[in-house]
């Protein structure tokens, strides 16, 4: 049983290292079975279709972006205001620039999901569920900024998640001076 | 000469649908060509390198996103504000929406130029001439909002376009709305 989830798992990874390297095009359950130098078929033994490879990435990226727990208690425990919301923002964006691969396989599933329904399907109750999760933690939190305001946070990191993980217009400007900038504009102040 | 011109921006167009339907990976001469429904070999004809083809790509890019002379002229004549800026963007996400293929093509060569060399040199100076160009317009037309603020608008608006073309995690409020709110946050407001 272990055994089999530390292949689920590595056959994931391969997944998306795959996706971040060559594009949704290139991901098959071939190039998994190469790229985690498994004997091919092996993929299609785990993941018996391309939806369910999909789903088992799409997972996988879940957990390889989960806030670290000693992260979520230190913040946990302070009083809510718009500095401790930037600090969550801060976490956010170290996760996704720390797992370079992870983020683009996201990007790349994305567009791969307003080309195919079915990972359109996967991704869009993935993505709504992150957005609702976001917005219900940000209010349980006593955090400022309700669902249209996280909405626009959710574009600009995007945004600048693809500047700084492939070309940048702006290099010069620190990450963390870009985000206090978006806390500063975007954040309402009825904190 | 101009038989010539048709042809090539029938083979750049051809090169945007398959970039936007089958991502980077997918483009090659040969795809090109059954894309344009001309005989094989045309594209590497007109293009000999793939360097040369995503030059082009990207030249017809530009083309397509200008704005129209109209538009300019009518908002040319306009005493600078907060508000004209905000046309301004309204103009550009308009562009954008309107060419869905041409903002899924330039996705897909932002992700691709993050992979090879030879695309993030025609993309970053690309990207690059173009925010340096935005950020000289702004500053001539007496706009408010400098570098900074422009590579803002920058990020929210590229992960507004790709919320809108792929999935949207917020359907609901208008693109006209989230604009409004971009500019109310984001725009200084030394204008």
């Amino acid at each position: 049983m272990a055994r089999n989830d530390d292949r689920r798992i590595l056959l994931a990874d391969a997944g998306v290292a795959v996706l971040a390297r060559d594009g949704a095009r290139g991901l098959t359950h071939r190039a998994v079975d190469r790229e985690a130098k498994v004997p091919l078929g092996t993929a299609s033994n785990y993941f018996t279709t391309r939806d369910l490879l999909i789903r088992a990435l799409v997972s996988r990226i879940e957990q390889r972006l989960t806030p670290a727990p000693e992260t979520l208690a230190r913040l946990g425990v302070r009083e809510p205001s718009r500095e401790l919301f930037a600090e969550y923002l801060r976490d956010i964006v170290r996760r996704l620039s720390a797992e370079p691969e992870v983020t683009l396989a996201l990007f790349e599933l994305r567009l791969e999901a307003g080309r195919r329904p079915e990972v359109g399907k996967v991704m869009g109750e993935w993505l709504r569920a992150g957005f609702d999760g976001d917005v219900a933690f940000n209010s349980a939190a006593g955090l400022p900024g309700g669902r249209g305001a996280i909405a626009l946070f959710h574009y600009a990191i995007d945004g600048l998640m693809l500047d700084r993980l492939t070309l940048s217009i702006d290099p010069e400007t620190s990450t963390d001076d870009v985000i206090e900038a978006l806390v500063a504009g975007l954040l309402p102040s009825n904190a």
